[in-house]
């Protein structure tokens, strides 16, 4: 049967979206076409604003209405103190978890061979001299744990290896509240390396 | 953290579509900022022309660009069958499945005294009178198998008693592919209320 070509317009846009699809698409248009007129208009006034009026903050790259960002100009924050995430995505799980209060940096991308992606000559010059300018005193790489984040990490390692900073990456090991059962060989081979001395031999 | 006030915003209303979670709903939203703007254009000016191009078939209540709709101007289904659903949604999936080739009429609703809804007297008449005037031999009436749709058949039912057409229902049963063990009371009882006998004694 062919639905309106309006309605699988729509629902073949939606289905581009991540974790939507076919019949979640289908079922998300059926409902914006239940709802009164005021639903459709409103999604549509955001999303022909939403790219006009948000932009990355000119300090850490971190999404925001304004510049700098509400978390660069706070003035409760730890200046010293620099996360280095891949994407906004990756900021907002840090900042959403509340285990951070340092200021971030966006690298918005990362280094994949295998997707042709690469970090910017410029990305890295525009980290390097933030961190020289500003007074940071610790470095956290916190990229993703898997082969990219890993490609990234070593090309940060490298770029800041002159640096007066100390770095950090997260640790890698067991996720808490998961179960040894359930862990992948990888997961138990990081948790064995980095295990926790709890007591020395008197 | 607050995101910004336009990225919450469509977040938002993405979260009430049937299925999007708060999670989805910002994975969504971080999509169409990092897709072309075209992309967030496309979707937008879709959104406010759905309303416009798309309304019920006069017939059948199906969605449709052109009046009557694909089905019930499609020469080929056969217009003594008539199947009766609650929603769209159930036409569709009816269609999809490509099980049933006659022509459908939509209620729009079904009766739900905990939700506190109920037919339109004029949606009844509406149905009684189409099938009257054009000569539809059987009516399957394919309400979902729940309370709601069971008192919805039993309303169809009483209203279209006095009309000289043969009525069905769906048959309740076993899902097939499900499995026994998994089935809950209520189907396995319609199951064995509707089986179906192989074998006559001889």
């Amino acid at each position: 049967m062919a639905l309106p070509d309006s309605f699988e317009k729509l629902a073949s846009l939606l289905r581009k979206m991540p974790g939507v699809g076919a019949k979640s698409a289908r079922r998300m248009s059926f409902y914006v076409l239940q709802q009164p007129p005021s639903y459709a208009d409103e999604l549509s006034r955001c999303l022909s604003t939403l790219k006009e009026k948000v932009h990355p903050c000119s300090v850490c790259g971190n999404i925001t209405d304004d510049d700098p960002c509400a978390i660069c100009s706070d003035p409760l924050r730890d200046r010293k103190l620099l996360c280095v995430v891949e994407t906004v995505e990756d900021l907002f799980s840090i900042e959403h978890a509340g285990v951070f209060s340092g200021v971030y940096h966006v690298l918005g991308g990362r280094i994949s061979p295998l997707d042709g992606e690469t970090l910017e000559e410029d990305v890295l010059r525009s980290l390097v001299s933030r961190i020289g300018d500003t007074g940071i005193e610790e470095v956290i790489i916190a990229t993703n744990p898997r082969i990219e984040g890993d490609l990234t990490y070593h090309a940060l390692l490298e770029c800041l290896a002159d640096n007066d900073v100390s770095l950090s990456r997260l640790a890698y090991g067991l996720p808490v509240g998961g179960s040894i059962e359930f862990a992948d060989r990888t997961t138990l081979q990081a948790a064995m390396d980095s295990r926790v001395r709890v007591k020395r031999p008197s």
